[in-house]
C-alpha cells in the first residue's frame, strides 16, 4: 500500500478509534481536535458521565485489542430496573439468555484509552485545540483554527474523515453548496435531558442495585440512572422543555403546588416538588440535589440524518457527523464504532480507492444508521410510557420467557444490542414484525404463564421476515 | 387598530400579494428585494415562464380584487394531454364537472400586477436591489445590503415576514442558533429539470392544442408543456441527473448510439438522438432544441420542511421559504397565496399580536404544508409513471365518470385544485382512501364501462374518511 495520509477531523470517541485501525494499517494520520487534551483535564468526581457499551461496539474494540481492557473497567448492567413512586422496583432482564447485558463504561476513561493507544502507533498523531472550521469540497483542504493564538492554517491529505459530531463543520461545508443536492434533516425531540449525580456511599459502594440500568418512568417524562465503576451513578433526567411536567415549570417555580416557605425560592420549591410527587426514592441517594439541578446545563435531543455521506473521495462524514441520534437505544457509540469497523472492512476489500470505498459505505450504512436513529426515538416512547403499560410488561415477560426456553429466539431489543452480525435495518424489520404480534398475543392474555410459547415461534417463524 | 409597520422580505409572488392584503388593513409595508425592479427588466419572447394558477390561489387573488384582472391573461386547462412516442394524444379531464380547470399565468407578468396593484397603496413601499443577508432573532433586526453600492444597513419594524423563497436568509438565522430546536430538513429528487420553448405559429397561433397541459410520460423521466397567453409553450423536461436517461449522459454525448456526423458533436448528436426516441413529435416543434437546451441552466427539484415557522413575534416564514414544494402538484403559488389568505384571516381574529398570530398560523398551516409538499412529491411519481399505467388510465377514466355522473364526488386531484375549502391535509387523507380502493377496482376490471359508479359511490362513501 502506497504512504497515505488520512486527516481526521475530532479526537472523540469515532475520531480516536479510526485512528488506531488506519494507524494499524500504516497509513499516517492526523487527527486535528477542537478541545484540549482531555488526557489533561480534570473529571471531577461524581461527574463522569457514562455511556452503555454492547456487542457491535465490543467487536471494533476487539479488532484493535481494546476490548479486554475496557470490560475491566465496565459495570454490566443485566436489565432495566424500574423504580415506581412508591419506591418499588421490578427487573426487566435485557435477555433470556445467560451472558447477554450491556456494560456501562466512562466516557473520558473509554476517550482517552483510544487516545492513549492510538499514541503507541508513529503513524498517528493528535493536534488539540486545533478547530477545523471550514472544509474546501473541490481541494479537499480543511482550514484549522489554533485555538490558542487564533492563527489558521489549511491542512490537507490522501482525504479527509470527519468525526467532528453532530454540529460537524464538514458537513455544513458540505451542506452549504459543497455537495451539490445535499439531503439534511435535523429534527429534535420536545423533551431535553440534564445529568443529576449519585455519589458513591461513604465506603465506596453502590447505593442502589450495581447491575442495572434505573428507570423511572412517569410517561411524559423520565430518569435513568447507570452505574459508574467508582460507586457513583449518572442520572439523566430527561424532561419537556415546555409545559406541564417541564424544565420551564420547574425553572419558572410554576410546578403545581410548590410551596416555598421561608428563605427558599419559587424554582427550589419547585424542584423538590416535583421529585418528591415522582422520584421520591432518589432524593436522599442524590448529594446536592438543588445544586445539580440549577448548575448542570440542560441539553437538547436531535437526529441528524444526512445523504451523501462523502464528498467525492475528498471527504466522508462518520460518526455522529453523518448520523447524529437520541440516546434511548444506547447505540450511538456503539454505532460510530461499528462505522469504523466496516470502513476498515471496506478498505480491505477496496485498498485506499477512497471514492470507492466511501461510495459502498453510503451504500452499505446509511440503510442501517436510519434504522438505528428510527429506533433510538421509538424507544423514548417506550421507555417512557411503555414499561408503565401492563401489555408491554407483559411482552417483556413473554420475550424473556421465549429467549430462555428458545435461545435461537431474538427480540428486538437483542438483535440491536447484541447481535453485532445483524445490520441494524434487518433488526428493525423482524423486530417490529415480532413486536406486532407479541403485542396482540399479550393484549389478549393477561396470564403469560398461560401462553405456549412454542405456538409463539410458530407464528414469529411463519411472519417470514 | 395602531400603526403598525411590517417588513416583508422578498417582492416575489408570496411578498407582493401579502403587501397588498396588509396595505388593504392599513398596515405600513417595507418590502425588501434582492432582485432588481422586474418591470425594468425586459422578459424575452417565448421565455416567459408560467405556473398553473387554481382555486386556492385565485380566492386570494379575488379577496385582493385581483382574479378578474389575472384570468384575462390566463389560458385556462382542461386536462392532462398525453402524447405517446408515435405522437398519438388523449386527453385526461382534470375533472369531470364543467367549470373545473386550471389556468396557465405567466409568472413574471403576475408579480408585476401584484407589485403595480400593491403600489397603489401609499402604505407600500418596495426597495429593489436590497438583500436582507442575516436576521437578528432576539431585536427582530434585519440586515440589509443595498446590492449596487454594498453598503449595509439595519431595518426594523413590528415584526418581520420572510416571503424570501427556499433559499431564505431569515430562515437561515432562525436555524443557526437564532431559534432553539429549529427542525429543518432539505430533500432533493434525484430528477432535475430544464425548461424549452415552442415559439408561436406563424400568426401567433398555438401549434398544439392550447387548452390543456402537455405530458410526454416515459416511465424514468418526461416533459411537460404549458401554453401562453402569446402562443407559445414552456416545456419543461424532468430527467435524473446521473445515470442511463440523464442530463449527465446527454451533456457528456454518451447517450445510447449518439452517432455524430461531420461536424457535430457528441453531446449535440446525443440530445438530438435522446429527442428522436422519446419525443419525436416535439422537434419540429421546440424552435432551436441544442441552443435552448446547452444554453438554459438544469435546476433541483427539492423539498423544504421547517419548524418552527415563527421566530417569536420577531419573524414569521410564509410562502416558499417555511415550504419549497416539487412542482408537480401546480400547487408552490397556490399554497402561497393561500397561507397570505389564511394570516389576514387570522389578524382579523387576532389583531398585531405577532405571536399569536404566528403561533395560531404554524398550527393551522403547518399540517397543511407537510400534506401538499408530500402529494408533491408522489404526484411527481404518478405524472411520470402512472399516466403510462393502463391501470391507471383507467382510474382517471372512471374518476372522470364518477364526477360526471355524481356531483358531489371529488378526487384527491379535485380536491386539491378546485376545493379551496377544503384544507390539504384532509384532500391527502380522503383522496388517498379513495385512490386505494379506486386503483382496486381498476385493477380487476379491465373495462370501464361495465363498472356500477353507485356501487363504487357508495363504497367510497363507506371509508368514512
Amino acid at each position: 500500500m502506497s504512504k497515505e495520509k488520512v486527516i481526521i477531523i475530532g479526537a472523540g470517541l469515532a475520531g480516536s478509534l479510526l485512528s488506531i485501525y488506519l494507524a494499524k494499517r500504516g497509513i499516517e494520520v492526523d487527527v486535528y481536535e477542537a478541545r484540549p487534551d482531555m488526557r489533561n483535564a480534570k473529571i471531577s468526581a461524581g461527574r463522569s458521565i457514562n455511556l452503555a457499551l454492547s456487542d457491535r461496539g465490543i467487536k471494533a474494540l476487539s479488532e484493535v485489542g481494546m476490548d479486554e481492557y475496557m470490560l475491566r473497567e465496565a459495570v454490566p448492567m443485566f436489565g432495566r430496573l424500574v423504580h415506581d413512586t412508591g419506591g418499588n422496583t421490578k427487573l426487566l432482564p435485557y435477555s433470556g439468555r445467560d451472558g447477554e447485558y450491556i456494560n456501562s463504561v466512562s466516557r473520558g476513561g473509554l476517550n482517552i484509552a483510544l487516545i492513549d493507544e492510538a499514541d503507541k502507533h508513529p503513524e498517528s498523531r493528535f493536534h488539540f485545540e486545533q478547530r477545523c472550521v471550514e472544509f474546501d469540497c473541490r481541494s479537499g483542504n480543511a482550514l484549522i483554527r489554533d485555538e490558542r493564538s487564533g492563527d489558521e492554517y489549511e491542512v490537507s491529505g490522501s482525504t479527509v474523515i470527519a468525526t467532528d459530531g453532530a454540529g460537524s463543520a464538514v458537513r455544513r461545508s458540505m451542506m452549504s453548496g459543497g455537495v451539490p443536492r445535499f439531503n439534511y434533516s435535523q429534527q429534535f425531540l420536545e423533551h431535553g435531558y440534564k445529568e443529576l449525580s449519585i455519589p458513591p456511599g461513604r465506603d465506596g459502594d453502590f447505593l442502589m442495585d450495581k447491575n442495572a440500568l434505573h428507570i423511572w418512568a412517569r410517561r411524559s417524562f423520565m430518569m435513568i440512572a447507570l452505574p459508574n465503576f467508582d460507586g457513583s451513578y449518572t442520572c439523566t433526567l430527561f424532561l419537556a422543555h415546555k409545559g406541564d411536567n417541564s424544565f420551564e415549570s420547574i425553572d419558572s417555580g410554576a410546578y403545581p403546588d410548590a410551596k416555598p416557605s421561608g428563605d427558599e425560592n419559587m424554582p427550589s420549591a419547585a424542584l423538590i416538588r416535583f421529585f418528591e410527587d415522582h422520584f421520591p426514592d432518589t432524593i436522599p441517594l442524590i448529594g446536592n440535589l438543588e445544586h445539580e439541578y440549577f448548575t448542570n446545563p440542560t441539553g437538547d435531543l436531535g437526529t441528524v440524518k444526512c445523504s451523501p455521506w462523502n464528498a467525492g473521495g475528498k471527504a466522508l462524514l462518520l460518526g455522529d457527523s453523518a448520523h447524529a441520534v437520541v440516546p434511548f437505544y444506547g447505540q450511538g457509540m456503539n454505532a460510530s464504532f461499528e462505522d469504523c469497523r466496516v470502513l476498515n472492512e471496506l478498505i480491505d476489500e477496496c485498498g485506499t480507492e477512497w471514492e470507492t470505498v466511501f461510495k459502498r459505505f453510503n451504500e452499505e450504512r446509511k440503510i442501517n444508521a436510519d434504522a438505528i436513529a428510527d429506533m433510538a426515538v421509538e424507544n423514548f416512547y417506550e421507555m417512557r410510557d411503555a414499561v408503565a403499560d401492563p401489555v408491554f410488561v407483559r411482552k417483556r415477560e413473554l420475550e424473556t420467557k421465549l429467549e430462555q426456553e428458545h435461545p435461537d429466539y431474538f427480540s428486538k431489543y437483542s438483535m440491536v444490542t447484541f447481535r453485532e452480525d445483524l445490520p441494524y435495518s434487518v433488526a428493525m424489520r423482524r423486530g417490529n414484525a415480532q413486536d406486532e404480534l407479541l403485542m396482540e398475543i399479550c393484549r389478549k392474555e393477561t396470564d403469560v404463564s398461560k401462553i405456549d410459547t412454542e405456538d409463539v415461534l410458530r407464528k414469529v417463524r411463519s411472519l417470514g421476515v
